[in-house]
């Protein structure tokens, strides 16, 4: 797909490469023989074999057009491990390997993300603290309606950012483990026993049941992640909206040039994270619209899964990220917002009877508000 | 919008309706009232006057006609009242009504939502503890596997139940008070008393600051009733598979006649969950792509959610509410169950040198997971 | 679903009612035992007694209620028309008639989307026309570039209008006959003959073989809607950022008061086209991802298009009903586009080496193009 | 992304590939300076000088990652264009040749999905001729209905087929050549002449007036191709649903096995064109989604776009790809079709009184309407 590095930060693109999926089904593998032997299924020789294959190197292209013939890449990862190792894969099916490297992928790139959002909230909160007092218009539907600050604003997004961040890094997918139908029929009755290991390898969280069919925690974090990349997209209309010639309130960093009227300065990194906003989205509602999986295994919906997941965490990485550069060197122009402020926009006060000369004096809870974001985020 | 009544129960409809919208509106301008005089914002009798006009007769349908005019439907209900009662509406903006009536709205929907999936998930259940021994065939991608036991199906139907009904049950949006941008401006410092009251008075949570155009809780509560949805209708689809005239394994109770087929015996519960998860998803990206609004009000975004709102809330009780029927009459063949698996089902047991003659002996973890199932409905 | 008269107008609104789907499923009925009696199929004297039963009163609420039971509208009609004519809806099952229906009130309402567009078309062509001459900033990611005119803006709009509305105007849904299983057995070697004779009756295009899972001409009839409102929803977004309180290029006509600040003008029906569009692109993806439906009819799919049909044929009439008020009146300040432009906006014309010490001097081929655009309408 | 070459064919692949996107920019590039030199805006031998550097090598995966700062991969290969000839991109704007660029892609995938879906027409007239006789049951919401053929269903398959097919080979996205502001500006009064030798250069329909933010004709060409995905996964669903192991009708070709399960037989082809359809929808989501664009170039919905048409351009031809193999080598088993036909399935013959004593005495107008598919096809 084109661009992809127009988007995403490097750490992200790489955390959902096709070297990431193959690690990750590479380290499925090898705690499936550690658990197995540790409980007794395998020999410990066996599992040092596929301990040792696991380490080899493999082609995650290659794989994946060899794995174009059984619909999807674990089977010819399986064939060329069993070469090496013949205890590899025990008792598991491609999908255990596939949804467990999808668990292992989501936590390291949920990682990155939850950076890049922590960032923000950094720069959220800075700007908050910064501009408690900085008068500005508030909008409405486009239009001037009252006075506010431009720390409320700020401080609204960093309780958006807050609240999206928490979510995220409280969204872990489970480890996967059932066999053929889900019932761990290999392991006789030592299937539990063989899935409490494999999840304390993995770190990862232990299922109730396999949950090959019962997607609900992934349709879970890609709608976490939608929500995360739509807030920050908000962030990024605001500045788009700021940064207009005809409001001129706040400038993204230099290094927005155009490449016909160099003394443009775009609001880049805001269309950037709106972009990938609007991508996260689909890719959320293809997580959401492949709940209904038939029976142990689905024929279609599982499949679709894998971009979509990866292109939300990269996309919503890239959403941050972008908004969180924009948002640390934004210059703001507060003698500009003040001058903004239209004659009637202090309309409301007098209806109020409330004595306002001066748009300051205008403002309510505005420093209160502002307080209390501050304390949601240190809390 | 054509045939509601197919889709969504009588009591589901009633509280997303216009009325019932009108309703929510009406109480959060009375709460108002309220609290603005128990913090002597306004005068009591001033208040009462407020209470009175709010006890009023209003024509829903005529108030959103006049809507047009102004883009909300508050608009001319504040007018209204303020005939009556001239306190009315005030320091509040008509975001701040409409938001705190979806408050409203999806608290008492999600209730009905919510006992909806209590009594699925007591009839999965039931389903489980009954066919702990039911052995069937398990089927990826639509082709028999191995061995495993409806009473497992019906435990995975029942892990995600319970899973999508907390997430639910835990999904509420705030109380919104912000008046004309978001600063409580008309209160003077006043503004955070009146925001407690009036949260209080309504027994909605209070926002950290006002959520205008930060719309992480209703996009969640959207994602929330996606997942529902369309977990539920996985039931479904795994219902309407195995009611196959060549399955032949279940059948939904009688009353799914066809007008020119009366042998047949539709998966018609199965099918509207279906139809209804379908569309919740669609109006759950409704919500998802609406998060980017401008500034302190949107000027489209906002006004897309109601109508999404209302339809995700009366669509997932929907697909709960056919679902639940299919499931407490289920008609289980169990004789066909054992019949239909095929001889090969059972060569994954050689390959692992288990000795298993029969589907029964090669069940794996079935019975504990089915146990590890109902305590986690228990709990 | 609640305040649906705010987005959509009463003629739209009635055209997708219960009572209109009521209707045109009556005519369905009509006008197959016409095409039965015509062909010889069935009696003429039964047909007869058919078109008094279809002229006969119906409740069409109660029967989405009584359809609950089966899963669709018609059975209960059905049965209710054969208490007064026996041979009501020989030889068609339940789709045939929905369908025909669906195919009757998309077409009626796509006539009325029509003239809305037809309407929208006159204005942007109107604009184009007065304003070839208007000088105004064209803006790239909302940054002044270089100069442009109000009237090549407006033209591009009625360009992007012209061909949404011929591509709506060419959508037509065939009637639907298949029967059962789509082989129209009940009419032995006579199918075709009543088929044609039908869809004659109902002056409806005749399909090649019956589409009960075919379903690509409403998908196709959906797409069309959602890029003509979507295309709207961009003409609202270039009205409600030219009236912004800081750039006031444009004004939507009066009416678009704020309950809280009388002094707004807000632009009221630009807001509620980009809410209306956002629902119907939802919409529209209801019936792109029902595209695969199950053998001869689907559990599920072909249910939830019912409502989203509706949806997406009222909003995008209510979408182009409101663009087409906010253009009609809209208040252009040429005066103003002239003073926004900055300073550097001219900046480009100097790298080209072209003497324009006004902004009408770097105007290329706008009026070249804005001649094109009224050629293209008048075509 | 992860695991493309599972779901699209190496062609496809390489056609929406970076290097592509970059070979169509250089073409754009190329094309202006040519038509410039054509018109006599710029000299002969600066159009040269551009058509060498054209001919030169750019690294994709390098000018994405230096257009993260600019947010376009355009403006730094326009800088190292102009570094070796001065006059390239005189008077374009980067999105001129992004959007060239995008509509030089579309034509050249589209032309090999368009052969995907010849292959695939051909495989269902095949089916629908050799299968015309072939006894079935029609299904109807998963039940057995009345008898229909094989021949029937795969000639529904191929009138939809056809239809899709025609529908993707006459979408054309025009040429694109505005300049900064859509004016034409730098080209004085030449710009029409410019635009009209660009657009034969090219082999592109030429636009009336730029489309830079009205964007219908990629919104329909995302909608096409859902359309023909969506259809395609209609037969795959169909395909898989006849393959169920108690249903056995029909057999993917060999090359489906599974991992631990040698002896099935997985519709891996289907699943896999199922799962390009989810994608595909969600993709041309993003193009409907991203139809309001701000004027005059888009601030996040049109970087959103590049993607998603070349997602939806390589999973269309993945899903009519992997469809057409399926067909193809598609086994049949008659016998099996008509063993499966349950008793009652001819109850409705009773009903119409018809002398029905096999499946195949109440097949009606099966036959006929083969024969109008054939000859749709054919025409």
């Amino acid at each position: 797909m084109p661009f992809e590095a127009l988007f995403a930060p490097p750490a992200l693109r790489e955390a959902v490469s096709d070297e990431a999926w193959l690690r990750a089904m590479l380290e499925a593998e090898r705690a499936l023989a550690v658990a197995e032997a540790r409980v007794g299924v395998i020999p410990q020789d066996a599992a040092d074999a596929v301990e040792a294959a696991c380490h080899g190197r493999f082609d995650a292209t290659a794989l994946a057009e060899e794995g174009r013939r059984v619909g999807n890449p674990v089977e010819p990862l399986v064939r060329a491990l069993r070469g090496r190792a013949e205890h590899a894969h025990w008792g598991a099916t491609s999908q255990d390997v596939l949804d467990t490297a999808a668990a292992l992928v989501a936590r390291d790139a949920t990682g990155l993300i939850v950076e890049e959002l922590d960032g923000l909230a950094r720069a959220c909160a800075d700007l908050a603290e910064r501009h408690r007092s900085t008068v500005m218009a508030a909008r409405t539907l486009l239009q001037q309606a009252v006075p506010t600050t431009f720390g409320l604003k700020a401080a609204s997004w960093l309780v958006g950012v807050v609240h999206a961040r928490s979510r995220i890094a409280a969204a872990r997918l489970p480890a996967q483990l059932g066999g053929a139908g889900g019932t761990l029929a290999a392991f006789g009755n030592r299937g539990l026993e063989v899935l409490r290991s494999y999840c304390e390898e993995l770190e990862l969280p232990e299922p109730v049941v396999p949950w090959h069919t019962r997607r609900l925690p992934l349709a879970e974090l890609g709608a976490a992640l939608a929500v995360a990349a739509g807030f920050v997209a908000k962030i990024g209309l605001d500045v788009a909206l700021l940064a207009q010639t005809e409001v001129g309130e706040v400038r993204e960093p230099p290094d927005g040039g155009s490449s016909t009227m160099p003394q443009k300065r775009n609001p880049v990194r805001s269309t950037l994270s709106r972009a990938c906003a609007v991508r996260v989205s689909a890719a959320a509602s293809v997580l959401l619209n492949t709940l209904p999986q038939e029976h142990e295994r689905a024929a279609g919906g599982w499949q679709a899964e894998w971009d979509a997941l990866s292109e939300a965490l990269a996309l919503t990485g890239g959403a941050a990220s972008s908004m969180r550069e924009a948002l640390e060197g934004l210059e703001v122009d507060a003698e500009r917002m003040r001058a903004n402020i239209a004659g009637e926009t202090l309309s409301e006060a007098q209806r109020f009877r409330i004595d306002a000369k001066q748009p300051q004096d205008y403002l309510g809870s505005s420093e209160s508000f502002i307080e209390r974001a501050l304390q949601f985020y240190r809390a």
